[in-house]
């Protein structure tokens, strides 16, 4: 099967493309090249920059969501620190990805149903299965902060810790995280399993 | 002096037409048609509807921070239950502002530095000088999450909540805003007084 392989090459070239250049600077025609692919093989998969951009953003949330949703700690295997750390490196890595996500939820005012869905029900839903029902939202509001942490600028970050040591501002936001989080529905309960 | 007079009518209109036709509806004809104004005097202070949008979201801005800064709350005089409420209620109110206040960070990658120091920074530094530094990360988390919750559609807000009643929805949104916010340095810390 040559398809899903190309498929790879192009949207791991898409995401390459928008770290270095952002949403705007994305072009077919550069994915191509760095893919080492035809423009006319791209546009035959993504016909336009949006529907490449919707893919690789797609891409990258269901990478996201599946970390989360499989991640060692729903076994009380790893720690809250460990799951945080893991996802706010991820988002990190992915900055300009997790920008256009921002940018397309603001403009249309609400995630679509469908994205909404394939996206990060399943993580709430296992959390809801596994600490009752106001786990979803403490789920929700962990993975929103932790993904607009990822995305504030380096200045925007040390204003916001109050200190000019991005190190320092990196584990500031973690530790926050971590007490932020430590607070929730799996603090007194064990796991229930489903 | 009547120039100020005009400058709130105008923003006072551009609010409401922001908020019954949202961003891209903004027209400076309709907004100088409900304040009562001629076009000529909308434009002779804001040139384009971005000046009058930047300038619309910046008085809202205003009004939401002081609100939080000035707060009962700091004198002990008013609940963590009453600031959150006071300040999810207005983002509410003001849904299409709070998104594009959104939509505008998120197309820039940042706000801008002065938008920043004349924003949030005062009221995080009133934390921080009554809870310690930590507070800043608490404050700017709370009030992030709030704003975003406040925005969300109805359909978003009930999917997050795992139910079908929207008031119900709303409940579960300050409850947990409040559990959040209740692990905060203001837990165990007396305020101190700067």
């Amino acid at each position: 099967m040559e398809k899903p392989h190309t498929l790879d090459q192009i949207i791991s070239a898409a995401t390459e493309e928008l770290e270095e250049r952002g949403i705007n600077g994305l072009r077919v025609r550069l994915v191509a090249e760095r893919a080492g692919l035809s423009p006319g093989t791209v546009t035959h998969y993504y016909p336009t920059t949006q529907h490449l951009l919707d893919a690789t953003i797609e891409s990258f949330q269901q990478q996201a969501w599946d970390m989360l949703s499989n991640h060692p700690w729903f076994e009380g295997e790893s720690t809250l620190e460990q799951v945080l750390t893991d996802f706010y490196g991820l988002c990190r890595a992915n900055r300009e990805l997790v920008r256009a996500r921002f940018f397309l939820t603001a403009r249309e005012g609400n995630v679509s149903d469908t994205n909404w869905r394939q996206s990060l029900e399943p993580f709430l839903n296992r959390l809801a299965q596994a600490y009752g029902p106001a786990a979803r939202l403490y789920g929700h509001s962990i993975v929103l902060l932790t993904m607009r942490f990822a995305f504030h600028s380096k200045d925007e970050l040390l204003a916001i810790c109050g200190t000019k040591d991005l190190d320092a501002a990196h584990e500031m936001v973690i530790e926050h995280l971590v007490t932020l989080a430590a607070s929730g529905p799996w603090s007194t309960t064990s796991p229930r399993r489903a």
